[in-house]
């Protein structure tokens, strides 16, 4: 190989590039894809109260058909550093797996396709088309500073996606399980009622807004909301927090609050979803107020040539014909969705987020393979 | 008189006796009644967990009937100093109002009821009769090292009190509208869901207690319990917290807690309240965790010889037939209730727990008056 993904994916582990820090981590990925032809634009982005991230869109070629693989750089914090068995930023290989944060969320997976481009490119040195990474140093946190700026400034350049793939971790065991081709929507809401605070031995000189956030919260449900659609599971609600805080037990609390969050399939948009949560508080018959922020819509893109493209990919690699999923969280896939066709695929997400993070190296090899098969089919080569 | 209530009163107001301290506030009262023969026995009890508190227990006499007057000079905190426009602690007249932190609960009607016992006594100095003074320090917080454990130490000693009046400011807005010849119980209920914490985006492998919690105070209800009965207001329950905490909208919860407080009527005891509640949370088929803590049975002294004389004295004085009435929070006369009959009769309640708190001189000169009206009824002077 010209790029070996192993000892890539070692040196961004090794780059403690917790969000917003970048540590050196996309430099590491520019040094590695300069070489090959990849011309790189560094993309600082930043906003007021928030902070600035580090960015990166490389591109090799300039015409033909646009292929881009688009992750992030940035990893979730270490957590409880004493449940570790390793440094969590020594990318130590024991027993076969690659340890450290970030190994399978995503560090490995941008050193997979850096390689897959490295190795497809030295054999098709003459192709018309074009390869890109879109890398992100804010997914993992407000994703405000990320790809939604990287994708506006490719806008303003005229630059265009013609498909993409996203590498995060979509496999729950094992290589080859599942790949996404949507995702759900996810919005939160903010709930509270407004009382009159007082003493429990005079209740008619006080209004009590804690049974009447009770009723609210009845009225809201908890749970589906909907039976699903063809290619989604039924979208979920669940109230997450109710919070008075009131300490003394003699006292009736002026305020009460409640925070719910729904992950929606795409029956609904925010706007239609946040009406029909009005419309079941307002069934109450309470004062209420209520925000609603919605952080992605839901999206699909349709099983077709560029699923069938990773599908097929994946099935030569590992003998297994992967779901074609709408489940879990949610990803920048809900960005990119607006400028091109988006699907999924990455590593085995069993010990993303947690302690011991680690990485098969076989599985690591197997995804560098997968990823040069979609150039492959992708390019007609 | 032999004894000025307004300057001992000012003497009480003087000694910041905010519970659990007494700063000298109960050796004021003792040298002003040790004079007049009372015999007096400091009573210090303290508790594992809980803090040493000071009482004075002082009887004038050893035969005859006993009447007993209670009381506590322990006082709240001053609160938001900047809205008081006195010194708290200052015991300023102004405008014919005595201001400071007590003044009407409770430390004016301490001094109103020893300088009526001076004038009684100075009247009559062969009583064959015993009048005694119950005071704690230690009513407005925990009441545990207080009234309580001194009617403990009378029941060792062999000392019977007959009847008794509790000074508690007992009138909403002018002297004579109320007396109190009962209380309602308190009650306060610990209630707990515990469930499995989890992503939002996969509730399947999570267990929400949130809508578990939220069905059993659907099940549980807020206000009125039940028709109140003709000495008592309905009983009433009122959530006072609900709890969570959970800061994160994409994590479901582990537990959910709430707390609730009832005060309630002679139609139920501590025991039989709780067996209805949990009655009610059975009724909704999920688990929970409940603790209830009744910190006073309701009690009532039906009317009788000692509520007749009170009111009979109130109304000689002030020209107004109070009513009789259970309202409002608990006090002391919870405890004394199992003792000897006990009714309640104070100054006006409107300013107690607030800032500039005060009582009009001439509301006090009145009180003491009152108190010595009540000797007199009793003693048959």
């Amino acid at each position: 190989m010209v790029l070996d993904p192993v000892l890539l994916a070692q040196d961004l582990i090794r780059r403690p590039s917790v969000t917003p820090a970048d540590e050196g981590a996309l430099g590491v990925l520019r040094a590695a894809v300069e070489p090959l032809g990849f011309v790189c634009h560094p993309l600082r982005f930043e906003e007021a109260g928030t902070d600035p991230i580090d960015n990166l869109y490389a591109r090799w070629g300039n015409g033909g058909r646009h292929f881009c693989f688009a992750g992030h750089t940035d990893v979730v914090p270490v957590g409880k550093i004493e449940g570790w068995s390793v440094d969590p930023f020594g990318a130590e290989i024991i027993e076969g797996y690659l340890y450290g944060r970030g190994a399978v969320d995503m560090k490995s997976a941008i050193a997979a396709f850096a390689a897959a481009a490295a190795d497809f490119l030295a054999d098709n040195p003459g192709l018309d088309g074009s390869i890109s990474l879109l890398i992100t140093g804010d997914e993992e946190a407000v994703a405000i500073n990320g790809t939604k700026k990287m994708l506006d400034w490719l806008k303003a350049k005229g630059e265009r996606l013609d498909h993409c793939v996203v590498g995060e971790p979509t496999n729950p065991r094992a290589m080859g399980e599942m790949m996404k081709i949507g995702r759900r929507g996810s919005q939160t809401g903010y709930l509270s009622v407004d009382g009159v605070q007082g003493h429990v031995a005079y209740p008619h000189l006080a209004d009590n807004p804690v049974p009447k956030l009770v009723k609210l919260l009845m009225a809201l449900g908890n749970g589906a909301i909907d039976d699903g659609t063809p290619h989604f599971q039924p979208s979920n609600l669940e109230v997450t927090t109710v919070d008075v805080g009131n300490p003394a037990n003699n006292v009736i609390p002026a305020r009460a609050e409640a925070v719910f969050n729904t992950r929606f399939n795409d029956i609904w948009t925010g706007e239609s979803l946040e009406a029909d949560i009005r419309r079941k508080l307002d069934s109450v018959g309470v004062e209420y107020q209520l925000k609603c922020v919605t952080s992605g819509e839901a999206f699909l893109t349709p099983p077709g040539e560029l699923s069938a493209l990773v599908a097929q990919a994946v099935e030569a690699e590992t003998g297994r014909k992967p779901d074609l999923s709408t489940t879990g969280g949610t990803s920048d896939a809900r960005f990119i969705r607006y400028a091109c066709p988006v699907v999924e695929f990455g590593l085995v997400g069993q010990t993303m987020h947690k302690v011991d993070e680690r990485v098969a190296v076989a599985d690591l090899l197997s995804l560098t393979k997968i990823y040069r098969r979609i150039l492959d089919g992708y390019f007609g080569a």
